[in-house]
């Protein structure tokens, strides 16, 4: 298969070599020039588990830059990057390809849609992970998995052939029953740990030990299963609190700053306007008032702009 | 006229100071044991605009300690510490003394009813300011004036001595129409300065230069117009937004970092269930909901959380 991944940071890197070491031919697509350069100069250098290097070439370009035909694009940009990546790579979407997103954040199917036919993505969520030391080069910890879902599954060309060549390359990939309720609820937490991790300064364990954090929590995740019913979305409050709960002892993820934290400490754009914010927007559009999903929205704006964030 | 301070910090002291000079017997009540020490051991030393230092002799006392009459005791404690300071010197409450509060913050009336009768309590809002270097020491800057109103005017013994009492000290009294009003709008204001300093940690004019600044002001202050209304007291969100944009100019009050601010700074508790929390609450009562006002307490309750304030 002719794979293109647009927004080939670590993630995009993770599954590119995978699916090229499993006999795809992948173009990773990106916008940093250092790291392009790198890729095609050095090869791309991956740090495994046991602290050992390995160099794959692949081939890279930048996002204008990119011609061809593929069947399949993997759009790997963070959600408010996506739509100007779509643009830049307009050259490649007219034959056809399958677009697939597993990007956090509501919202994403709304961007790919001003871009390419709703028959042709495919959308899912996924706990594979992996950091980036610097341009060229990617760490990979442990493994994942991936929840995938066409947006109208009665039009979508060949998804069992889709699922084959992720688990071909070990991916495991696996049909979601109702892929925006995974989506809604990855958002949902991340709109709790991610939001106020970011604007208390705190880690997740520390959340979890404030005496109020049920009351901060609710506020958020109340207003998200009003509006996810509105929208037609299923959505339980009390499960996305039990999933959050789960995540405050040090041996899950106490110890860990969510990834807005990292953003607004190294100075990058946050994903908010695509979690909290999403929601307030929605709710308003639905009539179901989001009012404290809404200023949490424009409070971490509010510490972007601080930070000359822009 | 015998005059109880309760609460003798900085701005206590410094109206302390102006009332005995002008020849009432003042006794100064303060829970901080070194303060009252020193006020006793050495005096009182008053650093004035042009840097030098005049020392005066009052009496200071623990609360648990005042006895005897009074004819006025002035509250200048916090407001959240007025509950516990009024129980500790209920001693002096039964000779129905004037109560007066200048404190910020709304539900200081409610609190004060809970001690003394509605029909000897006056409230007021000062803009007279002081700072407290350390025990036994203020440092007092510029002029003031109060405007004050009892709770209710045909019942109170006698306001214009109260008055001529206040002005005889150069403290520039005078009688406000609708003390209440002037309160409401002075909590406005803190509520968006206050609060939004301290939960990003900036200074007034740095979030004055916020894109959304207005937004952020309007969450809070349009709900407080809603409550206000609903409660009976006559709130303008323009006329606070005014009031607050005014403050943003370096020669005003950009540079400033509010009280909160510097209470979180110095781990002490922060005003804000007088502020935003009140508004939640009075709002949860009446039935007009202050979700943004809600959520904002929370976070600086979560703020103080973190910062082991208790």
């Amino acid at each position: 298969m002719k794979i293109a991944i647009a927004g080939a940071g670590a993630m995009g890197c993770r599954f590119g070599v995978k699916l090229q070491s499993a006999g795809n031919q992948v173009t990773l697509i990106d916008n940093w020039a250092a790291h392009v350069a790198a890729i095609n100069q050095q090869g791309l250098t991956v740090t495994t588990d046991d602290g050992t290097d390995h160099v794959y070439h692949l081939t890279a370009v930048a996002p204008q830059a990119v011609t061809g035909e593929f069947d399949l694009v993997i759009l790997f940009t963070k959600a408010m990057q996506m739509d100007q990546m779509l643009q830049d790579i307009s050259g490649i979407l007219g034959n056809h390809p399958a677009v697939l997103t597993l990007a956090n954040g509501i919202g994403n199917v709304e961007t790919i849609e001003r871009h390419v036919p709703k028959s042709q993505i495919v959308v899912g969520t996924t706990v594979w992970s992996s950091g980036m030391p610097g341009p060229g080069h990617i760490k990979v910890t442990g493994t994942g998995s991936i929840s995938l879902q066409a947006v109208v599954p009665t039009e979508f060309a060949d998804f069992s052939g889709l699922l084959t060549t992720l688990n071909a390359a070990g991916l495991n990939a696996s049909q979601a029953d109702n892929v925006m309720a995974a989506i809604w609820k990855k958002a949902g937490l991340n709109s709790v740990l991610n939001t106020y991790c970011t604007l208390f300064d705190c880690n997740i364990g520390e959340f979890g030990a404030l005496p109020n954090w049920r009351t901060l929590n609710d506020a958020v995740l109340n207003e998200f299963e009003a509006v996810a019913q509105a929208a037609g979305v299923a959505f339980s409050a009390q499960d996305v609190t039990d999933l959050i709960a789960a995540q405050f002892s040090p041996e899950t993820n106490g110890g860990h700053y969510p990834s807005m934290h990292q953003d607004m400490a190294h100075q990058r754009p946050t994903e908010i306007d695509f979690l909290n914010g999403y929601v307030a927007k929605l709710g308003a559009q639905l009539q179901v008032p989001a009012p404290t999903n809404a200023i949490l929205a424009q409070e971490i704006h509010a510490q972007e702009a601080l930070k000359g964030i822009s």
